[in-house]
């Protein structure tokens, strides 16, 4: 499809221009995220304090948010960030980490929808699904939850919160709330090892920053975190696991090519 | 032994049902933690905050509390999380990581063994031994010292405590209290990496998840982190190190099953 | 050179007296800074709480502050413990990561210089400009600049604050204000992963913890981190990146010797 060929000329950008990407995000998967930033060629930086996030904005090419450990401090970081992002136009993704699961979340969400209007979302099918209020249950924060009518859902929710927005699992599925995408790369193992979802963000963060076609920026990034789990996996020998399926993501996201895009990506009309 | 069996089926139980963790944890190891409870085959959840950590305990079957980073916000945490998690009766594992070194964590220590009450408490000798109140020189938060009479402190703190205590070292012992266990499985080089005492914590928080029988539980959490600490040992190269190792300890955590559990278990009576 | 020689020497005596290393440092990279002290063959202790941490420098042979993810809390901490460790008279390891991006981070560092009086301060080189009051385009944390006039600005500061400076990037340069060195160990993949500056400002700290003599003890502590990088780099496979290489450096940074040390330095005269 057109669309694999277009963001794999992102990749390239994003190793040209190293773009500062910047994190408001959670204590368990931070440093994962700052190094998905690096591995796919950017520069990630993770400040989260009120009393600096705003000049922090200002440097920035792109903003992440990611509500996994919320508490009061990031919150208010969040929303003085975002406001900043915007002023600059430059994009903001979220990843409702848990969405629904507590009252706390659930205000994080919703002022954060409204306050300050993200450009993507990226969520698990039952994060986005909490978003559309959608009745689900809800369980832990890495379910993936195979949902019939998930493209539905998520071209809706893009339509009335006007952004990108994307739910990942078995398949991803991708919509500004009229062009929609299916995608098929990934692997399970992806599932096994925590931050895979964050890091996902992190990358959309990163390909958003160097394009103004935030769906393409969304695609680019769902993208890169499927087919380099897929050849990590490829690559692992029969006694190994985790560990070092770990690394060999890393690895692969460090040697994605052009090339390795088109030949891997799954990608199609939603 | 009987245990060893018993234990191993745990095993097989916690990768069915695969419980929810809640940790409420050290920043410095937290994404070990997670990935440890991913590896085992549980779903681990990491919140935080006084504002959602009540809510949280409510979805999850296990509840692991680490004293590794104290503050008065995680401290806060703990009191909460820990009493809901009474009222719902879920096993609380206690890791009172560095107990005794400052008057912060003393009474960090005192309030949660007064009003949380936990399960388990699983620590280092001199950890172990400060609760006990027995003379000895805290050396930081990896000391591991042989201490002739760790058996009968152990089994003592079990008893007037009411509840599993374990000391790990060279060799790790495990009590209710009445029951006692020795257990010689592990190795040198765990203590050569940060965390490997907080994702034992994680472990037997996952395994307790699965059973109402906490001793074994404990004991089972152990053995998983000291026999897989042993395969990774085996297989390294001669110019690996503590980076290999680490990798090598999550693939033989993931990879462990029934029978490498029952060929490489060395657990006695206490 | 001599002082390769001698700096090799500091290595067995950390390995000997497994000096205690106390950080109050950032939430991104503070699993791999614990690491790469156990590594080198120090102890970690990461308390970053005011109501701790004078307890715990009280314990400890050396401070390393670092300011990558700032907060008021870790500040105040950051003032207690510098408090501290001047009245025992152990070494303070100071990075300044991202000096001068924002108001903040300013104030941090112009408090800590006149208040805490680092012993030693490592940063890249435009921290290090900022910190010197020379004019440059700051951008990101992981900015590397080939300046000039590096080890001139370097030699300056280390003269008018009275202590030791490093500035690291492709040439490293190290003085006390009379004594230069110009360190070429290190490979361009140390920037590729996140957090190897914040590692070398631990290995610094467990080097100085076993000598009084700082500017060695800097010296050392770069020249570890350089030559783990270049071993690290050289045993990578074509299709391996910055996963394997991070794997490799640990490996390399624990399995350093005496004679690597003294074949591979690469230390001149500045």
């Amino acid at each position: 499809m057109e669309i694999i060929r277009e963001a794999s000329e992102l990749l390239i950008k994003i190793k040209e221009n190293r773009p500062l990407i910047h994190h408001i995000t959670n204590y368990v998967t931070i440093n994962d995220c700052a190094n998905v930033v690096l591995a796919v060629g950017g520069s990630p930086i993770m400040a989260n304090d009120p009393a600096e996030v705003s000049e922090v904005v200002a440097m920035a090419k792109a903003l992440v948010l990611n509500i996994g450990t919320p508490n009061n401090n990031n919150f208010q970081s969040m929303l003085l960030a975002g406001k900043k992002a915007k002023e600059m136009s430059i994009p903001i993704v979220f990843d409702p980490v848990g969405a629904g699961a507590t009252s706390f979340r659930k205000e994080m969400c919703s002022r954060l929808l409204e306050d300050v209007r993200p450009d993507v979302i990226k969520g698990n099918i039952s994060e986005i699904m909490y978003l559309a209020n959608v009745d689900g249950c809800y369980y832990g924060v890495d379910s993936l939850q195979d949902i019939d009518n998930a493209a539905g859902i998520v071209q809706q929710l893009a339509k009335n919160l006007n952004c990108i927005v994307a739910a990942t699992g078995r398949r991803d599925f991708v919509s500004d709330g009229s062009t929609s995408y299916v995608i098929n790369n990934g692997h399970d193992m992806l599932s096994k090892v925590t931050g895979t979802g964050c890091m996902t963000s992190s990358l959309i963060g990163a390909f958003c920053s160097v394009t103004t076609d935030y769906l393409k920026g969304a695609v680019a990034g769902i993208m890169t975190m499927g087919i380099s789990g897929q050849l990590a996996n490829a690559c692992l020998l029969s006694d190994e696991g985790i560990g070092m399926f770990k690394v060999r993501l890393f690895d692969n996201i460090y040697n994605l090519n052009k090339e390795t895009f088109i030949r891997e990506g799954a990608v199609y009309a939603g």
